[in-house]
């Protein structure tokens, strides 16, 4: 289990802190590794540019995607991810504010494995958090490393 | 929410009367239709055959499907599934005992959003499709009815 990660693609730095103490708090101790931005994200997966060197050699068993982001926006992170013979099958969420029906049919027609809206309430985020994690790191039998 | 139903594709009924009294327990009320093989679940979905009169006109919010299935199995049901305009968004856990690689790579490439194994200790079964039926249900934005 200490292998596992998640790779959080967030840009907003409250979300991303939220995120991290909601994880923390719920006792989900996989490592977090942060992308605050489309490029960065995909050059963490292929290990290209500032990650040319990085460690970790293998890849995250849930990626969570916001869909407004800099430089490259979610849903061509995602097509990128699906194109990709090495990232193709990883698990995808989409986590976002957004729930306008064009995000999220455009999602699933790009390949995510599941949609999930941030909720605004402190608590339910909380809680959400801890059910994403629980489902995606101990109940899902995830395609990496298989 | 009263909308919202589960395709339940399971041809071993010790399994169907599990999952059922589950979802009952904890309270998940949501209807649940069950097919015992591929083709009554293609049938089902796509209104043919048996099902060509039936009542229900919207399309499930979660498809629970099983891998080894009489008639057609469970990859090419989802295939199927994922090859079918009107049903290629649906979201599809894979609910099976097996964890063998290729089963789960496999389910993966056919397009399942997830594939959870079938604990084989009573508490835990009622506790995963306790977990289940709240993450797909409540927590995720389905593409149906959008």
């Amino acid at each position: 289990m200490a292998d596992k990660y998640i790779l959080l693609i967030e840009d907003n730095p409250d979300d991303e802190a939220l995120t991290l103490r909601a994880l923390k708090k719920n006792n989900i101790q996989n490592n977090v590794e942060v992308c605050r931005d489309g490029v960065d994200a995909l050059d963490f997966l292929f290990r290209r540019g500032a990650h040319e060197q990085r460690d970790i050699a293998s890849f995250p068993h849930l990626i969570l995607l916001d869909l407004k982001l800099p430089k490259l926006d979610g849903l061509e992170v995602l097509r990128a991810i699906r194109n990709h013979q090495s990232t193709r099958l990883l698990p995808v969420v989409i986590l976002t504010t957004s729930n306008e029906d064009k995000d999220v049919v455009g999602s699933y027609e790009s390949g995510a494995n599941s949609y999930i809206r941030k909720p605004v309430d402190f608590e339910q985020f909380m809680e959400l958090v801890r059910q994403l994690g629980r489902y995606w790191l101990v109940m899902n039998e995830s395609p990496v490393g298989r």
